[in-house]
């Protein structure tokens, strides 16, 4: 397949393994860039010289091009850009903050930048400051999300429109199916997080990959709006910030409670109870812990199949 | 096109237009049966009488199948039933309520029943209480909603595996594009509601309309979620259920304050200030208030174009 996202990558399949905080390491990213779709590192949770280490053993495990996501608000980004720059990182996807300075300095280096956004708003500001392509994540998607909570269905087909570099779906898509649909929308890509949580490669805690098998209908949802929105599976943690926030609690309050190190303990060390767990809606549909090829590899045959099924419907 | 929704409804096009209240009259219902799609009598804002009357200015108005919509905790529910019965119509939607009782009432008169739900938990339960179809509802859609959140590109695949007779997508779906992306999910059909109440033939007041195709992204929110979920635009009635929620009022403040008759204020009688005004999040792709059979065939072309386009991408 060719279209302007395979072209612009350099890859073989437009499935982007979105970058997660504690869950997409340099294993997840090689394994994921090596089948043939873009693998991310997550640089949220890293230390610079954890940074460091990852993009040196994504390069020694794979030929292949991959990223790393680089949240603007993350306090030492000027350290991981250096890194970004000293390891010729090819492309960088970029989240959570104003694209205005780092694009230019990231494309002035020869790099691809994407940056991913929630509302057609914030991908024209995004457009305008360069990047080359746009994610465009719904309502559905797991961790942090926009204040909008428009879905991706809603979401898609306006920033298709508003925009004139290719748009990549993001939120509530795990499999070929969802892919197809997204397509349909106007999508040229699509980047898929949990999915890929439950992957053999991710380095979420098992007992996270676990329980994002054990996650039906209804067990996440976007919560602390008051401070970050951010989509979790409904736990312990969870329930406790629920009875805060409908007792009128204030975002001070709320921000004490939730404190530092909550997704960390949840995700990275298993702390299913007072960790914060970051999923998306589409956990539902997540049943097996796999290699991450295999999900490609599903993904994309389903894809498809559904295309071929499209045509034949007219 | 032949399907299990078109011959189930006897329908040329599988494009269903929901049963709202304020905005769906006979006038709508009618237009877009006429144009090959199902058009819904919305009857949960109708007192007895004035069903009775719509109902026989429908049938007037066009010899194709029209369905009334049945939300089953309507207090006067029995004398809506009266009149289903008694006009031979041969369609109803039932919403908002069990389904357990009053399906097998209305299939041993001959009608074909359908559910409206947003969970596979009430699918498997209307399918169970032998309904024909089912209607599955995304969080982005206008109006009342589910307490889980799940948005149309996660509800249908879920749905679509876990039931055995045909589902309508429903919310986020007012293009030809949606309608390909809910088909690739599995749908056999959709149900529209936001682009219709934008359309010549709705009984909308034209303040609405209006204010329909102003609305843009971000401009929706599901609101007074500790009393029924209901997704409004962003007036002032809302402003002041929204500071009344972050102080943590109680269910019983939050239901004084909404009082009875905002819908009808809203909708129906054009005070865009203090009224209640229900629509999805699609509004914003809404630019043109026009006749339901021109959003009908523009839907049912860029649908097939879509299909078209998708078959090429193998």
């Amino acid at each position: 397949m060719k279209n302007r996202i395979t072209e612009l990558f350099g890859i073989e399949y437009p499935i982007i393994q979105a970058g997660m905080i504690w869950c997409s390491g340099w294993e997840l990213a090689a394994a994921v860039s090596n089948a043939g779709g873009l693998g991310i590192i997550g640089s949220g949770s890293m230390y610079p010289h954890i940074l460091e280490e990852h993009v040196q053993k994504c390069q020694a495990a794979t030929k292949q091009p991959f990223a790393v996501n680089l949240p603007l608000l993350y306090p030492s980004i000027d350290e991981h850009i250096e890194t970004i720059l000293k390891y010729k990182v090819p492309i960088v996807f970029t989240s959570a903050g104003n694209p205005k300075h780092y694009t230019s300095t990231l494309k002035e280096a020869g790099i691809t930048v994407v940056h991913v956004t929630a509302s057609l708003k914030f991908a024209l500001k995004a457009q305008a400051a360069g990047v080359d392509a746009i994610v465009s994540e719904g309502f559905e998607a797991g961790g942090h999300n926009g204040k909008d909570e428009t879905t991706t269905l809603c979401l898609i087909p306006v920033v298709c429109d508003g925009v004139d570099i290719p748009v990549i779906a993001a939120g509530g898509i795990a499999s070929g199916r969802a892919m197809a649909a997204c397509f349909a929308l106007g999508a040229e890509g699509v980047q898929i997080g949990s999915r890929f949580v439950a992957s053999i490669e991710s380095s979420a805690h098992d007992a996270f990959k676990k329980k994002v098998l054990e996650t039906g209908e209804g067990d996440t949802k976007l919560s602390l709006k008051k401070v970050v929105p951010v989509r979790l599976i409904k736990n312990q943690f969870y329930e406790e910030i629920d009875a805060m926030e409908k007792k009128g609690a204030s975002p001070q309050d709320l921000a004490l409670h939730l404190g530092r190190g909550r997704s960390k303990k949840g995700m990275f060390e298993g702390d299913m109870d007072n960790g914060e767990l970051e999923i998306g809606q589409i956990a539902s549909q997540i049943k097996e812990i796999k290699p991450a090829a295999d999900i490609l590899k599903e993904i994309w045959e389903e894809y498809l199949a559904t295309c071929t099924k499209m045509g034949k419907m007219v």
